[in-house]
């Protein structure tokens, strides 16, 4: 393989062999090749794509660049969840444990929060003790006792992503759905699963703004499943306003408990029947969409979903009672009120994300920290009706004063509100099987 | 300047400012941009393109990376002749000669040869004791006495060339017009000249396979010329065939000698006359074309081109006479016959070009040494009948059977005999003002 004849083929828009794939994401991960004919294969990728030969050579590349879990001695199928992030999404919490609950494994990695999203890594660790980072035999272990297990990236799992991720990064080639799309693939195969279903986010708080953009990356995800060998059924849902009412981290796994409680909002419950349904479609335990949603909504009323979710947190070294007891909500709010009546048009999730990190609760960079007590709580959502002088959104008041008023102008800016009922969206807006 | 922003906007197509352009091309020179940020730009800018304004300020800041030559002391017009490379071009050794017998200076920097192109500088190096790396006072003196000075690029004249040209050569970004003009021009403004004339190659043996490709190069560089304040005239020459009968370094010192002893084949001289006129039209030294053509074709004829050649090589220390005297034929040749009767229909420049590089005459890498002793003579040219059993080519004897075994093969495949007379292709077939 001569790196630059890849890189020329790929620039001239030729498809490339799979060997050379290989052999190039083997060579960058090695150190064989350099970073900058890394950068400038990326940049020929971004601007002239993949198809589905190429892509499944990258990701299986990269998949097999660190370890693999293996979890075929565990009994039952292993269905995880991947969701392309958003804002308020917390539903890995309580989907997790509800699919578990109806008998299939849901060995979960999940990610941290970055830029305008949140991450499911971070609203766990909010939970005082608990451990994200098992060793696999451990990972094994809650698995096999709980029916989930929910942990962090290992350092050993598709070391090529981790490698080429940065270079994205620095690069200017993050936003290419052919190269998101191998990123995620590479480590959720890495998992030892039999099946995926993907939560495609589209709207103002998605990465993917557009239907035709959100369409395309999940009909990728899907093929590159496929061509793996795996089940794989993505779901493009909503994202144009933020998921449930609270933004934050210890706040989400309380508002995620209260599905768990049977008393969940109606956004969050839906979801969580769509996602869970399809996992269960893929896992064998249901053979309609009907009948999915029918044991997932069984497993939250009568408690087996929190039962599990309960035995999962105890073994992973959480303690949950210390976020159902003590005063979650940072005590001193700021209230946003409404200048005018009518009726919520939009609430651009993005803007709420970016609020969010301005409070601590999110982060702009990697490396940095997170305050798990911070939040934003979201007292109107789209197609709610408002008075002068309401309160749209409350947040913790942060110790600067000069940050509580960015936070609200933030927020403010961030709801519509005008006389007419807006057009409803569709919470899930398109299956692709 | 944000480098991921400028990679990012010239990704999406966006037209960059100029400054930010300035500030990317001096932040990679200087380090503070790694090679990897530099190589996705290139990428990006080789298959989005750069418009005039940012293609003149790339150029600019190549350009003032370095030294610029200051000739403004000296009188009378500085004028250059830049060809973009082929095979047998021997022009500028006797080009540059004549201008100066008509009284316009050519400070002239000229190049290696490189792949299957031959250069100006390997072929003076063929003369016994000739120095092309002369410091700028030197120059300035031998360009003061003679009309003339015959250098190479110093590592002080656009450095920022330098490096951007050694990362595009392992990231596959050469072959894009944009960053292929702004190469040579930063370099040629940097010479200190008033004007400039550049050959635009076309053809089998040219880095512009197709008429549309050069004329796109010829116009991109006649308009940085004009936007940094320079005069500049482009010629598209046809590159279809080599140009003369000699292809090497000392034999082609020879064959220019003949163009200066007024008995240089018609191709050679037609070149040079139409090449030279342009530069005494830029120069101030000619009102028309064919009054510059008859003031080439008069110092060309009376010996005064001749007398400037030799003086300027006995002022950068070459011994003329060796060339002359000693044997430069290799001793020993080859011969490929034809097999057939009929008239040369074409004869690949490109695979001439590989065939020298074979012989030592030429250089795959820019390491490579090469062998000025070597060559190959085109006994019949396009147009030209031969019979059965006359000689096409010869070639000086390598000292493996094997490699001659493969030259003659490279060579015979070069040339196409058929029954017809072949299109007549003009020499010159464009000129871009």
């Amino acid at each position: 393989m001569n790196a630059v004849e890849v890189i020329r083929r790929k620039r001239d828009g030729h498809p490339l062999d799979g060997d050379d794939v290989r052999a190039f994401v083997r060579g960058y991960t090695s150190g064989a090749i350099p970073d900058y004919q890394a950068a400038a294969w990326l940049m020929a990728i971004y601007l002239r794509g993949l198809d589905g030969a190429e892509l499944a050579a990258l990701t299986e590349a990269m998949l097999h660049s660190g370890d693999l879990v293996d979890l075929a001695d565990l009994d039952g199928a292993k269905i995880d969840k991947h969701s392309t992030g958003g804002v308020g999404d917390k539903i890995s919490l309580h989907l997790a444990p509800a699919v578990a609950a109806c008998g299939v494994r849901v060995p979960m990695i999940s990610g941290r929060g970055l830029g305008h999203t949140g991450g499911t890594l971070d609203k766990l660790e909010s939970i005082p003790g608990f451990a994200v980072d098992l060793p696999v035999e451990k990972f094994r272990a809650v698995l096999a006792d709980c029916g989930l297990a929910l942990i962090g990236q290992t350092a050993r799992l598709a070391p090529a992503d981790k490698k080429l991720y940065a270079l994205r990064d620095v690069t200017g080639t993050v936003e290419s759905i052919p190269l998101i799309a191998a990123s995620i693939m590479s480590k959720k195969l890495a998992e030892g699963i039999d099946g995926l279903v993907l939560d495609v986010k589209c709207g103002s708080g998605a990465f993917m703004k557009t239907l035709d953009r959100a369409r395309e990356l999940a009909a990728t995800l899907v093929d590159i499943g496929r061509r793996a060998g795996k089940r794989a059924t993505a779901l493009i849902t909503d994202m144009d306003q933020p998921l449930g009412r609270w933004v934050g981290n210890a706040v989400e796994v309380r508002e995620s408990l209260d599905v768990l409680e049977g008393r969940g909002e109606p956004d969050l419950v839906e979801l969580t029947l769509a996602l869970g349904a399809e996992m269960l479609l893929l896992g064998g335990a249901a053979r309609t969409v009907e009948e999915g949603r029918e044991k997932i909504a069984g497993a939250l009323g009568d408690g087996r979903a929190l039962a599990a979710f309960r035995r999962c947190v105890q073994l992973q070294g959480g303690r949950l009672d210390e976020i159902e007891r003590r005063g979650w909500i940072a005590a001193e709010a700021i209230t946003v009120d409404s200048e005018r009546p009518g009726v919520v048009q939009a609430i651009d999730a993005e803007a709420v994300g970016h609020a969010a990190i301005r409070l601590g609760a999110g982060r702009l960079r990697k490396e940095d920290a997170i305050d798990p007590s911070q939040w934003i709580h979201l007292m109107r959502k789209v197609g709610e009706p408002v008075a002068t002088g309401q309160t749209l959104v409350r947040f913790s008041a942060p110790r600067a004063r000069e940050t509580a008023h960015e936070v609200a102008a933030l927020l403010r800016a961030a709801y519509t509100v005008e006389d007419v009922q807006p057009a409803r969206r569709r919470l899930v807006i398109e299956v692709i099987r």
